[in-house]
């Protein structure tokens, strides 16, 4: 393996240990970390629960584990270290002291407590820098964290189930399921993996769907959310089960947010100031972010995606397409008839993948991952 | 490279000259051969234009050029050799005189003048026979002929090009183009390897297409075809071009067919029994096997496509998409409102890449494709 080759190596499996890590970090980022010696791996972590230990502090603690001496090792890290007093002390320090000869990082951190100042402080100390390994990787994995930092929206992820001519349920609601199970339980993975799971009053009323992560291994549930424009959620739907719940509304009943907050929901007022009777999603997401959610995920309606999408509110969409034609019947969203090509919503296709008998396909914003990609590519 | 890896290299190699061939031989199968003797090839041939010589005769002649003894090689060829006097003499006696040892070949030719006697007469001249490298790559190549020989209906693939909400083009016919240049493209390779392409009187009257083969290098251009329920189709239309077309129409006017006569218009009187006014879809797909018609390249809206598509007439589906949402526009193909899941249509992917910024997705039916692949797996 030529030198390059050996970074990129390491740093995936660095990746490897932050993706499974991924679904119990949030609200911080999921970060991996591999020490290597003389061509071998000899300590590895990654970032803990919140209030544990970072990835780079329990790469130490292994190696220590493995009666390893780190001093001339190259760190692999898929973000910049931290250099601040969070909730633990920052790992940076810990790294200086260890005296490593290299750090080979990912990415620069965005976070405006450390965006860079990691960075500085090693080379500072003698150690040796590089920035950028499997950049797009370490980019996609902590999407929610650098979204945040950098914009202050979560990343909005929607997911979608279609048939090949676009259509999502039939119109009698009788179509369960369109895609195959594979593609059923890989959703399980994005749910896990987001912050928060949002849905429309309407997948409530016809659907009375749990939101929950099944048929993968987390320590965590995200939080789930419904956007509910006239507040008319019965109180015994299903996704009230006693874990915390939030309910977007625009209308006041004192009443019914006192009996739902007996059952862990919280109603939370944002009304759309133009539009009468409905919630303003864009402050939604504001919210969101003010409340460290990184990464949202959205299973609902043609009404609500529609809404979503025309707000320009969503950064990523996950369709599952399974190749069958449902002819007339819901589509993946509602949207206004346009008249000019020019006015159609236009994303761009970065990842597809053959999920069972169905196909994946992931879309985002090209214009905005090419501006987080820019932000975390060096220090500025 | 172990020996069954080798016949899998030089035939992969004889399927990229049937590939190159494949524009110009309809209603021939195409078909590529090479002699490969002492690891090395010493003569190599493709299927020539109707009338022309055949593959196995290309390449000995090419073995003869270069001062090759053929006898003891081996034949690589994509497709049973033929046993019987065509417009040309049969192939297997030019192999069985040439000597080799052994003749490896992809799949039996299920033309019932061959159907595996091509295979008994080497075997019985002594050489040693290996049926099935590559079937599948062989099979997709010649699927149109194949399909013909075994369900006297030619191969009928319907293009579309679409965006991920399943949309072609929006209702005021502003929307040129939804995908993007390398797609549309693509589509000419598809166009160029069929035998006939058939549009819908609609097409005709709101985008007026040439429907003929630019931007890929071929000596022929297939023919072209309109489903004319109501015969009202301008006699100036641009597909009317002096080339010969055909028009399936329900109605009879003597003096349009006679003028149309002269512009080289065949028009073809296929009257649906059961629905008056207009065109029974399943004559013109018997009708175009009878005149030996393989592959059908349908180009046309989402009439016509819903049409063929709950007919059952449509085998194949290449569909391009773009990642942008067109909301409320014309769909892939107009169908019947379905009030049960089951009543789907259904199809199975077996092919897709990207194709510049779009997605290129390719569709099939399963149990038509298991029953080809079958017939053709050995001798019955």
């Amino acid at each position: 393996m030529s030198p390059f080759q050996e970074d990129e190596f390491w740093m995936l499996e660095a990746l490897k240990l932050a993706d499974k890590a991924s679904y119990n970090t949030a609200p911080n980022p999921s970060v991996g970390c591999i020490i290597v010696k003389n061509g071998e791996c000899i300590g590895m972590g990654a970032t803990r629960a919140v209030g544990g230990f970072h990835a780079e502090v329990c790469a130490l603690i292994d190696s220590e584990k493995r009666n390893q001496n780190v001093t001339g090792s190259t760190f692999y890290v898929t973000l910049e270290p931290c250099s601040h007093y969070g909730r633990t002390p920052p790992c940076v320090d810990q790294i200086i002291k260890a005296a490593p000869a290299r750090v080979v990082v990912s990415m620069i951190d965005p976070n405006p407590l450390v965006s860079g100042s990691g960075i500085k402080r090693l080379r500072s100390s003698g150690i040796e820098v590089l920035i950028g390994v499997c950049h797009k990787e370490a980019l996609l994995l902590n999407i929610g964290f650098i979204n945040r930092m950098l914009y202050s929206t979560p990343w909005v992820r929607l997911k979608s189930a279609s048939s090949i001519d676009g259509r999502t349920a039939l119109y009698n609601h009788k179509s369960k399921w369109i895609t195959c199970e594979e593609s059923r339980k890989d959703v399980h993975h994005w749910r896990a993996r987001s912050s928060i799971i949002l849905t429309g009053i309407g997948t409530i009323l016809h659907d009375n769907p749990l939101l929950n992560v099944r048929y993968v291994d987390t320590s965590r549930q995200p939080y789930r959310a419904v956007i509910d424009d006239k507040f008319v959620i019965s109180e015994d739907a299903n996704i009230i089960d006693g874990s915390k719940v939030f309910i977007f509304t625009s209308i006041v009943d004192k009443e019914k947010e006192y009996r739902l907050a007996e059952k862990n929901v919280d109603v939370v007022l944002l009304p759309d100031e133009k539009v009468a009777g409905r919630v303003d999603l864009s402050l939604v997401m504001r919210w969101l972010s003010d409340k460290c959610f990184n990464e949202v995920h959205v299973e609902a309606g043609a009404g609500l995606n529609g809404r979503l999408l025309s707000g320009h509110c969503v950064d990523e969409l996950v369709i599952y397409i399974a190749p069958i034609f449902l002819g007339d019947a819901f589509p993946i969203a509602k949207l206004q008839n346009i008249s000019n090509l020019e006015d159609a919503l236009r994303f761009s296709i970065f990842d597809n993948a053959t999920i069972g008998s169905d196909l994946r396909i992931r879309i985002h914003k090209n214009s905005k991952w090419d501006y987080l990609f820019k932000k975390t590519s060096r220090i500025i």
